[in-house]
């Protein structure tokens, strides 16, 4: 919805942003690869430590990566709000992934003042279809008027 | 729904599965404190790696638990399925967690031959009311009817 | 979370408001049964103009008696709020519903300044186990601090 | 992701499928504008009986229709099966509508053997941004292998 715009946070400032961030990212390795102003393109690398038995890689594995690329989204609209936080997330998986990097885009449906909707596909890196699709819902610490 | 049944399958065998399961669950060390048929209830231990900016745990820290327990409520009513898989998962944050240990007790709604559905209460130890709620399904493989 | 506490709407007065209310809902004939702080009861009468092809009935006339049920427990938790808004909800359908009255029971899950949270579920009338579960948040407007 | 197929049922036969369907259908006097091989686009025309205090299309209704246009575009993909049924479905609502039709456009994103997963959006007519969101899953009956 804000594709027209320019994002209000670059790829680099970002990505600085998340240098600092909690061990948990770091843990996932995920690679930013464009933010604009309400979408994001996030790869998650593929490693064995997420696959589950069966040779997929685990739902929770792409949980945290759709939850982390919701919050690229809407940074790229709004800037650095780094206390903005997840409500609610629900996630639809769709068929079992390929071994292989999983990326996710994702857009925003809705930015209000107090409440952000996104929903995003997650799709192995080569493949035409997408292996889950969620919707998820950020909320937005009040901020200055002119902001 | 079962409650009145015996589990079928043990904490001990449980936890002997697990054992050999991927390197995603062990990261997250989950530990299982009961299994019965169609509920269970496993504890997040409380670690920094887990913990986003603002000193909450995270977020897909909480999925992963949440789905790690439904998985275990239902390996409880139907006994060792490793193929079974989750197809959704919904989950509503509703408090910041206290710094201390997640525990997630979970319960089936149903159980049918072809697909399972639970919900699941997220509490951080020592506090009343929850921190997030899940709902989730299952798609469970084709069985043998006899089983 | 609020059951020993008295409900801040009344049956009766929560009655008055609803015949003032919308076609919508007296199109489904809601009956109303209880009203707690954070808790509610509401029947939804069978009736073939809400049956399905197969014999059940339809899940939007669930969805709509959940939406309606959260609403009252809503109201049982804060009084009159007439602009509250549904921003999301979750239902999975669980067993083909007999044909029967439809019971539906909610909780709230959380009670924020802005945000509310609940689950809920249905039952046919006579029945032990629920035919469907729900999950739904509503938004509330700004209110006076000292209400 | 059907789009370049041939729908397996015209519009005329969804409409003749539909005229003989439940009540609870006509009630809502669906516009069904657009079958393909797993999408659909179907008209809720604006009528007072939908509207809650505050002027906007109640919540219910859209679920409904949602629902129902998700079923068209189901059997746009594998024909007609009348005994398919909704499993779960999530609705995120993103803006108040204005008051006017509103129109749903649903497209597939998995059809497996057992389930169907699709999205839909919801946008009154005239405007430019969706007023809700919508994921909703359908199971489908056993079907002859040949079809």
């Amino acid at each position: 919805m804000h594709d027209a715009q320019a994002p209000r946070i670059t790829l680099d400032a970002f990505q600085e942003l998340c240098a600092h961030s909690a061990p948990f990212v770091h843990y996932f390795g995920f690679k930013t690869e464009e933010i604009g102003a309400g979408t994001a393109r996030v790869r998650l690398p593929y490693d064995e430590k997420f696959v589950r038995p069966g040779g997929t890689v685990s739902g929770p594995a792409m949980m945290a990566l759709a939850d982390f690329t919701l919050w690229a989204a809407l940074l790229g609209a709004i800037g650095e709000v780094p206390l903005a936080v997840t409500t609610s997330l629900n996630i639809n998986f769709l068929r079992k992934p390929a071994n292989a990097d999983i990326i996710c885009t994702a857009r925003l449906l809705k930015l209000g003042r107090r409440l952000a909707v996104g929903d995003l596909l997650l799709t192995p890196d080569g493949e035409a279809l997408p292996c889950a699709h969620v919707t998820a819902t950020y909320s937005i610490p009040p901020r200055d008027e002119s902001d």
